[in-house]
């Protein structure tokens, strides 16, 4: 059962994604840039390129090949011969790699993959539920009422129980001395951490600017800040690498903060 | 970084999820039924203790101990002193162990856990956006027309579209020469396939008796017979052991069928 697809170890990684916006790429950009690891990156070239780099994996025609499943959406990752889909999957691969988690088969980077899965339900898919609550397919236009109240619904309940299971967890003895997520050192979970709180910053400010003032998420904050300050993470952001926020997940709709 | 909890090679299996309903806890079980594992299962003791042991994991107050981070929602798994939440975080320590996957570090189980991601997003997460679509701490009757929406949008779009990416696994070099969906032999993902068409079978029964008859999903279908006529899954869907459907993800409501 074992796969014929190889781990490309001095093989350059290649990122997939769409141009334009930090969507989901993001979640995996902010590795690489903590890291300091070279990577090239699709959607950083001519628009239709990138656009047709991606349609070209998930293009119904392409069954992918020999070593390597069809890939359902971005954001992709080509190393070597291998090719994986899914955020937290490519996450999964890259961190021990880049220094970020432990090995493979140690019991932390189930943790820390169960930790970042819990990030990304949170304050990645359900905040792109709050635009689009009834139709992937339809433009945010045709589904205001809907995503006000899906909104509401974000802002009072699940927004605060996500952070205030992300300070559970600061608050928890496997968070160590630091202000980190898991043990002492920082992970790949508290970058998701980041990007994550950053974007959900973008879309809904004056919830979070709230919810930050109520001093019960002390510690998010904290690391949020905490991993913008990293030197790599700094000099990413001011940086033409870092994408300005656009459309995709966290989109900043100020009705959908009002009542 | 390396963490402190040990797997529990010689300990029991133990499952901790809601009683009453399938969910997402039969995930996890039919891993262990397909494998002949024994496991303890929270579920099947008296219905206050059950409930109690998925309150006591997921409370404020929980703080998780030296070894594992505090749980945000079952399904949740013990196993000697490591504890795991989140379903395909579960099944990725689960499936090696129960022969069921490749091992850790093989980039097969990668391949594997980026399908069974996408399943969960498709056949399960958006199946509970249907009845749920703008607040989850609302009952359905009070989101019915936004429910029609989303479940419109389902039937006609989501659902064809990981259907198609299911068969266009199956018809890809990768899935072998048997029905299953990654090389020869059945794996974890063919499993976590069943469950969700199960689900969605008795969610959406006239949608999916239409997309059956169409003759595209030829191979999910097939996929699924072969899983649920293996001797092991057979005597668990005859046994006391299945929880019939009732609330939960999948809920069969035929107002949502129609137009």
């Amino acid at each position: 059962m074992s796969s014929q697809a190889k781990a490309g170890d001095d093989a350059p990684y290649e990122l997939i994604y769409w141009p334009g916006l930090p969507g989901r790429g993001e979640l995996v950009r902010v590795l690489f840039e903590e890291a300091g690891v070279p990577y090239t990156d699709s959607a950083k070239g001519a628009r239709d390129d990138a656009v047709s780099a991606v349609l070209g994996y998930i293009s119904p025609d392409n069954e992918g090949d020999a070593n390597n499943p069809p890939v359902f959406a971005p954001p992709i990752l080509k190393h070597g011969s291998l090719v994986l889909h899914q955020s937290s999957n490519i996450l999964l691969y890259l961190a021990p790699r880049l220094g970020l988690a432990p090995a493979p088969g140690d019991p932390g980077l189930l943790h820390l993959n169960q930790i970042v899965l819990t990030i990304l339900d949170g304050l990645v898919s359900e905040v792109h539920e709050t635009h689009h609550p009834v139709a992937v397919s339809a433009v945010y236009e045709d589904q205001k009422p809907e995503a006000k109240r899906r909104s509401r619904a974000f802002r009072d309940e699940r927004l605060p129980k996500y952070l205030g299971y992300l300070q559970r967890l600061l608050d928890a003895k496997t968070s160590g001395q630091g202000p980190w997520l898991y043990r002492d050192q920082l992970t790949y979970a508290d970058l998701v951490l980041f990007q994550s709180v950053d974007g959900t910053l973008y879309a809904f400010p004056k919830t979070m600017d709230k919810l930050k003032r109520s001093g019960k998420y002390a510690g998010v904050f904290e690391l949020y800040d905490a991993v913008k300050q990293r030197p790599n993470i700094k000099a990413y952001l001011a940086s033409d690498r870092r994408a300005a926020y656009s459309g995709g997940i966290w989109r900043c709709y100020p009705e959908l903060e009002e009542d």
